[in-house]
């Protein structure tokens, strides 16, 4: 049952993604900010999103920031590139958003040189453009090309972050971008960062990696220096939940985030109005 | 709008799946069956199906023969394997169900003379011991060795039934059961009948490899050939349905089917009361 006990809990923000893609994210905001308290929210139920259509997302995405908001969150990231594309709002259901491409292009064109930046994603955010519209609207001299990469996610999910075949995969993909000399790439997918020791083996030292949970890091540590958004001052928590099976999304966690963090799933679902992660 | 002119409707069967997988049980029946009406709907909002726990399966399940039946099939084949692992019922919604799973155990025993048989699946098929118990029902004796072979499916869907790293997938799944001296492996999830011919080149000739459709035909004959169903004397059609985005749907569409096949997509919503696909 739900209970009104908003009020008492500490104010978390909330993450929340289509898998476990988004622990990534959920990694480096834990990393960059141990006093705060965290609502992970998986909508495995409903995964993978990078294949659906834009309506069945933004529906997707609705439910998920309004179910977060109604359990007491001071913000929410969208830690999914391709829910995050169909975000158009600075605030939704009274609290504010992050999303991963803005703060990803961001860092994109402060990190890029030649001005060539390559793009991976899924299908469903590379066919948005989202990262070329808003690289171009930073720098209108930017060059940009993009390369779906539809089988790095289950790569990552099967844990083959150490395997000879991720890194033929890779060098499959990455080659039109090798061959394009990009200097920068975007990681534009919250998956992505499993493999980055196979990607970065490809790339080489010379062509810059963007992390889209290091980017969104940097942008809420300038919210909280601005006071645009408030630090916790409780005992940090973090909770992990989930809309369907948990044992697949427990192993995950655990290679993701360390069993330290990875301790406890709640099975949670948004439509249903008695339903509360606290 | 939907009309209630499913009597007027030629009597077609209904043929489901989470996505483009069941597409290869379609082909087959097809091939089998020329004079037949068929209607498929493919789940794609909702795929895939074999990370998704019973209950939601059994949920959506429910869900899309309902509306098979609404739209007048005089019988639904259920051409996923993670979704007949749920299906209890001969009937659903007042029409003849066929699932996969039971004519595939058959075919299985049926074709094993050593009676030790191999199943590829999905994690949900291997976890619902499906087609082991199923199996050891027709024959007590004999010995079952599953594989999960959760890269197989983006790989079909990928169309890298051809290429070099396939090949390797599938030596790395199969090379378990080959250890295991199977005599017979059963392709229990029905994306992987589009890898057969990398999957026949690790086996080689002496392996017997039982595909779902197949099998699903020949029951389906028995079923005509006793009267239990009856054969279509309108014209054949052939309607082809998705819940979600048709682009890339309609990309694999053409390469199981062939293009003469696959003309059209119609998008519809099950939940919705006034959808119909005629």
């Amino acid at each position: 049952m739900m209970e009104d006990n908003s009020v008492g809990s500490p104010k978390a923000i909330g993450v929340f993604d289509s898998g476990v893609g988004g622990l990534t994210v959920l990694k480096a905001l834990i990393n960059r900010f141990p006093n705060e308290s965290f609502i992970y929210l998986g909508d495995t139920a409903h995964l993978p999103y990078g294949a659906k259509s834009p309506e069945t997302i933004t529906r997707l995405v609705d439910q998920n920031i309004k179910f977060l908001a109604k359990n007491g969150v001071k913000a929410a990231v969208v830690a999914c590139n391709s829910a995050s594309t169909v975000i158009t709002e600075d605030t939704m259901h009274g609290i504010p958003i992050y999303n991963v491409i803005d703060p990803g292009a961001q860092a994109a064109v402060n990190a890029s040189h030649s001005g060539k930046i390559g793009i991976l994603g899924t299908r469903a955010t590379v066919k948005s453009a989202s990262y070329p519209t808003r690289i171009k609207n930073l720098n209108p001299e930017a060059k940009v090309v993009s390369q779906a990469c539809p089988l790095f996610v289950p790569f990552a999910e099967e844990g083959l972050q150490d395997d000879p075949l991720t890194n033929l995969i890779v060098y499959r993909y990455l080659t039109p971008l090798l061959q394009e000399t990009v200097d920068t790439i975007v990681l534009g997918c919250t998956h992505y960062p499993i493999l980055k020791a196979s990607i970065a083996k490809v790339t080489g030292p010379n062509i810059a990696l963007v992390d889209s949970g290091e980017a969104i890091a940097d942008q809420i540590q300038a919210d909280f220096d601005s006071g645009k958004l408030e630090k916790s001052t409780d005992s940090p928590t973090l909770k992990l939940s989930v809309t369907d099976e948990t044992d697949f999304f427990m192993q995950l966690a655990k290679m993701i985030l360390g069993t330290d963090n990875a301790q406890e799933i709640l099975r949670v679902n948004p439509t249903d109005p008695d339903c509360s992660i606290w």
